[in-house]
């Protein structure tokens, strides 16, 4: 087979035949995506208990087929031969081509058992973690993180040698990133929000949330979800709701969304903003541009401006005062009695009050970035070497006592909350914090652009600032990476100055610093 | 490339990694299976309106991915190879290699230009049909159905060039039949049926339905069809139901069976006997042996087997005089008001009414293997070249009239009812009518047994069928074929007698004929 292959490449090439060959590609690889997204964002919300093992083994290896395919030594060589005919190729099928390029280079290298191992071992912790969590015993947890992050590091070193394996998986998540970028970004978050939050925290002025205290009927809830979905904007005929604990978002094609939220009857809030954080997830997938379907372009570029779209519509929409009019208006439209009485600025003080707590999930906007925090230097210091999984209970209350004021009382609560770690997916937590100052930097050039953005979320319809971000970020897919997007959508690079002058004008004014 | 090939199924072979060459193809094929399985299922279902096209190409490609991995010619040397080591192979690998060799012959001969096209056009057909049907337009459905048996004839000689293209297509939906065996088959029903129905259409005793006619609220028809699935013996961990106008079953795995049902608010036994039909396929699959898992085998083994179990479960059982007493507990729990009321044997009655129609999927028990039996005697004219499409109507109103006494009022109520002509499913209509034969066949066979099939009915308790069927049909998934099933389950060869000796029976009673 060697030989047929090498007679190959040195005959000469037929580009024509070489892009039927991407395009073919391109299908085979979009069909597993789209399976595995069918299987895996429906199956966890519809699937009866007994099917979870058999969903598990498809998708494993429908995986292991993506995998094979894009690895096959004969799509490395078809890349390069078209990559040298850029005239012929095109700027969008050029696009795929890098984009491919790099998802290949991220898994060529390592060995198949390595992958395999690894895949087994993260099944098996993600296994051990639930049941560690339920039963706050860290210790059955504990080996198991170190395991992780040693098969993490053997697999960076083959990914890329000459790097170091926590920049490996930095870039992974976020491309183009590395710890010199996250250290520069943290330390800027930390010198503005610590300070912030415990000024703040010892204020005189604090907003209530009594106003929105209460019991709200469920199902009510739902049919609320759908009109703040139509608020923001989402195509609703290429787009299903549904209910899980942990919202997520799905994206199997711009025309196809799965969106997912949860309803709790004392917390009418979470669903609003669970709920608008997601559509942002889904605003992104549905308006890629609609060229890149089925191909390796067709979906958000990045974690990083993924979050960034999501915190937007949450945050910078949706807890805007601006937005706090249209936002009532839907609350007291479904909830006429509690909401009938509540103004708008009463909301808006409601959905902002900064509170620190041990749970990254119930994090208010300001004390968010710090549970980040915590996390990544964690996961620095596992990398390094400078500290092993014995250690990480002890950092954790250290360090959420320095940076949020907060005694960790548990591990339920504390170094056990979180999924991630047992899925080994070090390195992605720092994309959180990146997609809020993301967000931060879009909204100053849209307002340095002329947009009235308060006068816009005041009006309910945001379709100026939809329009905005199709055109800057949305419809390039995956065709520009993050910061490519951020420099031509602002003028310049990425900076954190725009996110930390962003919160510290709005906790100040509502803390009347 | 054919060098290396060549050179290694002449090499020594090598079992043992023959063996797991054959798993891995295993594993392909199932996961490729459950993706179309869940997208097929679950899409039609839940997906927003947007979602077609697309879901339409991944599941396409998904197809076409599988064909190509099963139509390799070096999986065709491995089964070559494997089935030549029957004791280290083993009896349920020997299988697979059965099964594999066979669903390989229906598709490895026949171009995929051919295939490709075939494919084209059945989509296409399907958006006429479905257009055609809503304006009662027979005309511009017309030309594709010449096209379709001109297609289907063509690729029958490529699968079998010694064999009539109409016989090719009868085995491939039921292995083992040609048109000699259904001839035999339905001129025994049409011998029974036609005069048996003629009979009932003037007695002076009709049972009447006036005891379920009613208004029943379709959100408690959902909660009874729960417990018809309960009472059934369904596994409700590993069932999904979900709604839709026309009812079906996907078994993505014995662990997961998707089936749906609806709910008319003025017909609440539509709903009951949709779910006990649909139930019955779903029983099928969820007992298929766990040791064939993922495999080729994890099926029920045939269209005419398969229907054989819904039909067991909807007539033989569901509208059984010994079974009305539990169904009408069901009923009367979730309808007390109507069904407090009536008796079991009215319920029975209700349930039997034979009333010839012009709608194959209203039909009753009796009058529905003659709807059957007009499609049937149509496609053979269609593929004898004795009749084309222009003949259609006109032969459908003769038959219809000629059988059952009606007249079809449009061809939206006759030729154009169906969609398995536009989907390219010439050849499937024989085996609905099989299945039933197959059924009352089983039936006599648990008597004979020493079962007491109407005190099973009546206890409400159904475990005795289900252990029969279990042991002698279900487990076996598709290991035997349904002719070696209903020999080795009945101790005879098929024979129609059992469903024409029940037909007249039942009915003879019913209206005292």
């Amino acid at each position: 087979m060697a030989e047929t292959d090498l007679a190959q490449t040195t005959a000469p090439s037929n580009p024509r035949a070489d892009m039927e060959a991407l395009d073919a590609l391109e299908r085979t690889l979009f069909s597993l995506r789209y399976a595995m997204g069918e299987i895996g964002s429906l199956g966890p919300v519809i699937d009866p208990p007994k099917a979870t093992a058999q969903r598990g083994e498809a998708l494993a290896h429908l995986q292991r087929m993506s995998t094979e395919a894009l690895c096959d030594p004969k799509v490395g060589e078809l890349l390069d031969r078209l990559e040298q005919e850029p005239e012929l190729v095109g700027e969008t099928r050029l696009a795929q081509i890098k984009i491919l390029k790099r998802d290949r280079a991220s898994l060529v290298d390592v060995p198949a058992e390595e992958q395999a191992a690894f895949s087994r071992l993260t099944v098996e912790a993600n296994d051990v973690w639930r049941r560690a969590k339920a039963a706050n015993d860290w210790a059955s947890f504990e080996p198991y993180v170190d395991r992780i992050v040693d098969s993490m590091r053997r697999m960076a070193e083959y990914m890329d040698s000459e790097k170091d394996p926590y920049d490996v998986w930095l870039n992974e998540f976020e491309y183009g990133t590395d710890r010199a970028f996250y250290d520069s970004f943290f330390s800027q978050v930390k010198d503005c929000v610590v300070p912030l939050l415990a000024a703040c925290m010892t204020s005189r002025h604090r907003p209530s949330h009594a106003c929105v205290d209460g019991s709200f009927d469920t199902e009510r809830q739902w049919r609320m979800a759908d009109d703040l979905a139509r608020l923001e904007g989402l195509d609703m005929d290429a787009l299903w709701i549904g209910r899980t604990e942990h919202p997520f978002t799905a994206g199997l094609s711009r025309d196809f969304v799965v969106v997912t939220g949860h309803a709790y009857a004392d917390n009418v809030l979470s669903n609003v903003f669970s709920i608008l954080h997601e559509g942002g997830h889904a605003l992104y997938e549905q308006n890629v541009d609609a060229a890149y379907a089925g191909t390796s372009l067709s979906e958000g570029t990045s974690m990083g401006m993924h979050e960034a779209q999501s915190r937007f519509f949450e945050n910078l929409v949706g807890r805007s005062e601006a937005f706090a009019g249209p936002l009532r208006a839907v609350l007291a439209k479904h909830f006429a009695g509690q909401f009938g009485r509540v103004t708008a600025h009463q909301l808006y003080l409601a959905e902002n009050c900064a509170e620190p707590g041990p749970v990254r999930t119930e994090a208010d906007e300001l004390t968010y970035p710090l549970h980040i925090l915590v996390r990544y230097e964690i996961e620095q210091m596992l990398f390094s070497g400078e500290a092993t999984a014995s250690d990480i209970p002890r950092l954790w209350a250290d360090k959420y006592r320095d940076y949020l004021g907060v005694r960790v009382p548990d591990n339920t609560r504390g170094a056990l909350q979180d999924t991630h770690w047992s899925d080994g997916s070090f390195g992605y937590f720092p994309t959180y914090a990146l997609g809020s100052a993301f967000g931060a930097q879009l909204k100053a050039a849209m307002v340095r652009g002329g947009m009235d953005f308060n006068a816009v979320c005041a009006s309910g319809d945001l379709a100026p600032i939809r329009t905005w971000l199709r055109d800057n970020i949305w419809h390039w897919g995956r065709a520009k990476d993050s910061g490519e997007l951020i420099e031509a959508a602002c003028g310049e690079p990425f900076s954190a100055k725009y996110y930390t002058d962003y919160l510290t004008e709005k906790f100040s004014s509502l803390y009347r610093l």
